[in-house]
């Protein structure tokens, strides 16, 4: 539960309902109030503060009317998951994964984006952080930072330092596959950061193809940049690269380990048809965006396209901030020689934007083992859930084609009647308290969508009795 | 003095002093070991091996040869304070002041660059970080993760926590005269990272200004983005605008309170038409970067332009990396509202490239005073060595003209001889060992350099006795 700390001003001339109101308000805008997270009854707060309850009734009954709270009954009161609240805010936020963007003006009232009926969230960015070690996190940086470490406070490569490089190169030459030397990584400030970084590398007003439906935060950027931005048709292997190759394109941007949001896995014949294409000219790269590779659940770990790559044509990029938390701001590229190259010729002067002190602290929960422990809680949880989702969707099966259950956070339900629309599926399931998402969202381009209405159900934000309680609600919107 | 935490291999086939030569080179090179930083000796380090001394010797001699450390005759070997390094890895560099550019690939000889005979580097990035609090800033951050702060694992606001970019308002308001809202403040890591989304913030393909010479590293970040760039003449005062109105720009960018490297602090009519100029059209601004302000020794402190703009033209820049520590990798930038709201339009989705956990502990340091009695501190220290240089400085004003001693952590001497040549008088002060700084270094475009020949003597990364004993020699070399 919320720590309460709020200080009231009794003779400031504002009421105290409205400091409480606002102050509250404040904390969920400013993040430290999270999606899901319970207040204090009004009778605890009102005592804690010393004041009457019904004051305190008031400034809930305005939080809940805006839309920042809800209540649920017999539980109590509730920070809204809302994400548009302030952009991935939320708990079940993260950074580097698939984000619907909104832009919302600070102080705006959010209550036409908060209805106060939802209890059960699927976002697809939905994370569980309940296995984190913060103990273990803790005592290493207590350690650095007693360690009489006072280089970390001098600024480190711009590459990222030399320990953590390595480190990094280990893992993802264990985990993933993944062929590099520590020269050939680039640490940086989470994944938009670097794509920006690689802007500047792959140069100016070059084409960029995309698959479509796409992760949309990458399409965003793209388009953010001055490149062009072409979207090839995919089939269910992914991107077609008889329709890539018609295109006039520097690089073609591409998640083969688990596609964002169809959840397709690459065949490896396609991603050989993919590096193929790329070698037929020098000046051509596949972007690799390995975001969620972590959580498998069938067969066995698929290894990165870039371990395939003989040629130097694939340009690497995971994240800690989904396997380990979104505050983490710590993500990397692995670049091939000549990208290298051209990063070290024209990009050496931009700093590191991680500080050594926290590359640090990565470095050696990494090293020391408790990052392995840690994936390894985190993916038995997510398996639990995911098979528990994969069992309360079984009804589905006479409306809905299950997909994508192979691998990371999500499922896709796409629907068997060729009349329904997404928008009212979406809508029915909202009726019963539900939240679901839908493909459409992340379609790119004019083209509409070439299947059926398919929702994504993320499980990583929410428990498991939610999960079954929310299927159950889903079943009465839905079959 | 460097905590050796090496282990040797005593059955590898690697031969011992190869083992510790590796050693050493790789803590230089991953900046583990910093410029200036001084080895065991070899006794010592024969003693805590358990090896023999000349096995070290051996290993020290080969570090020697490479340019990676130096001899200094009765105190002992340190390791060469030589930015090429690994870019500004040593102890005084810092990330978001002047740095001289140079690219040089991970693993190859340093030796060209590293003259072991430099003893007194009057480098104008240098930083004293002798006082910094490096207590507190562990009791802060032990604080903040011992508190139950788990959504400080939470990613946080695009723009900065609202505590953070509050306390930064006032900090601003009070020590610099800037008038913004929290709301206004963009935290980044680190100024590049600032500018690489202002670019997608003004557009892209637009005109900037700047002034020759200028701040080399923003003019190759401006470069590296598809900018135009327009060199604008200045004069005693800074930018001059009639100069400035013919030129076809967006936006101009200046250091006002303290131009690098000129040192040159504009006047207040200069600011004013500065102003003028930007008021004359809706989509013309001020790009003003306020690196080194807290640094003023003569006069009332002068507050930022920002502080005089009423018509929303200034884009203002700070970091805390300067006056703090290289590490911290916070900056920030205030928008001016028009832009405001093009960055909440079309930059609002790129996450936050600062950790919520690094943001509360420099909001802490702010809020609770730490970080004004180490500025305090600081500006003393750099007072007296200020004052100690200048006083050193005297004999010279026969050939040199001394200014920028107003502010900041730089001098310029100005050679009065019109035959005088920089690389003449620079070779010269090498030959005793001192490293002085052309301001040739900062001249952008073709255009030579309009005044005689200039020096830049940087004192922060000097102790008072090293100031002295290098301007001795410097003496020696110029007089």
């Amino acid at each position: 539960m919320y720590d309460m700390n709020m200080e009231l001003q009794f003779h400031s001339g504002k009421r105290l309902y409205e400091q409480i109101y606002e102050h509250i308000r404040d904390e969920i805008r400013g993040g430290k109030l999270f999606g899901g997270e319970r207040l204090p009854s009004t009778r605890a707060l009102a005592e804690y503060l010393q004041i009457s309850r019904s004051t305190v009734d008031y400034a809930y009954g305005q939080l809940l009317s805006e839309g920042y709270i809800e209540a649920r009954p017999c539980r109590g009161y509730f920070v809204c998951r809302v994400e548009e609240l302030s952009m991935g805010k939320n708990g079940a936020g993260e950074p580097d994964g698939p984000v619907e963007v909104v832009s919302l003006e600070e102080g705006g009232s959010v209550s036409e984006r908060a209805p106060s009926d939802i209890l059960y969230d699927f976002s697809p960015n939905g994370l569980d952080m309940s296995a984190f070690p913060f103990g273990v996190w803790k005592k290493i940086t207590k350690n650095i930072l007693n360690e009489s470490n006072r280089e970390l406070f001098a600024l480190g490569e711009p590459q990222g330092d030399l320990d953590l490089r390595r480190t990094i190169s280990r893992y993802l030459h264990a985990s993933r596959g993944v062929e590099c030397a520590p020269e050939q990584i680039v640490v940086g400030a989470g994944n938009d950061y670097l794509l920006m970084l690689l802007e500047k590398i792959l140069g100016r007003h070059v084409g960029i193809a995309m698959e479509n439906p796409t992760y949309k935060r990458a399409f965003n950027i793209f388009r953010s940049f001055s490149y062009r931005i072409e979207i090839v048709e995919m089939d269910e292997s992914g991107m077609e690269v008889d329709k890539l190759r018609a295109k006039d394109v520097k690089a073609a941007y591409v998640m083969p380990s688990h596609q964002f949001p169809t959840g397709i896995t690459m065949p490896i014949g396609r991603r050989m048809e993919l590096l193929k294409w790329a070698g037929e000219e020098e000046e051509r790269f596949l972007i690799e965006d390995d975001y969620d590779s972590e959580f498998r659940y069938k067969g066995k770990p698929i290894p990165a396209l870039q371990g395939a790559d003989t040629m130097g044509k694939v340009i690497y990029i995971g994240t800690f901030s989904k396997v380990i938390a979104p505050a983490i701001r710590i993500s990397f590229m692995v670049l091939p020689p000549r990208l290298l190259k051209r990063y070290r010729e024209e990009c050496y002067f931009y700093s590191s934007t991680v500080s050594r002190i926290d590359q640090r602290i990565l470095n050696e929960f990494i090293r020391d083992g408790y990052f392995e422990r840690y994936l390894n809680k985190t993916r038995k949880l997510y398996r639990e859930k995911h098979e528990l989702l994969l069992q309360e969707l079984a009804p589905f099966a006479e409306r809905f084609k299950i997909s994508g259950e192979n691998a990371g956070l999500h499922l896709v339900l796409t629907c068997l009647d060729s009349g329904a629309r997404e928008e009212e599926l979406i809508g029915k399931a909202a009726e019963r308290g539900v939240k679901v998402y839908g493909l459409s969202d992340a379609l790119v381009g004019d083209a509409p969508l070439q299947r059926g209405a398919t929702l994504l159900l993320g499980y990583g934000g929410l428990n498991k009795p939610e999960i079954s309680e929310g299927i159950q609600k889903l079943k009465q919107a839905l079959l």
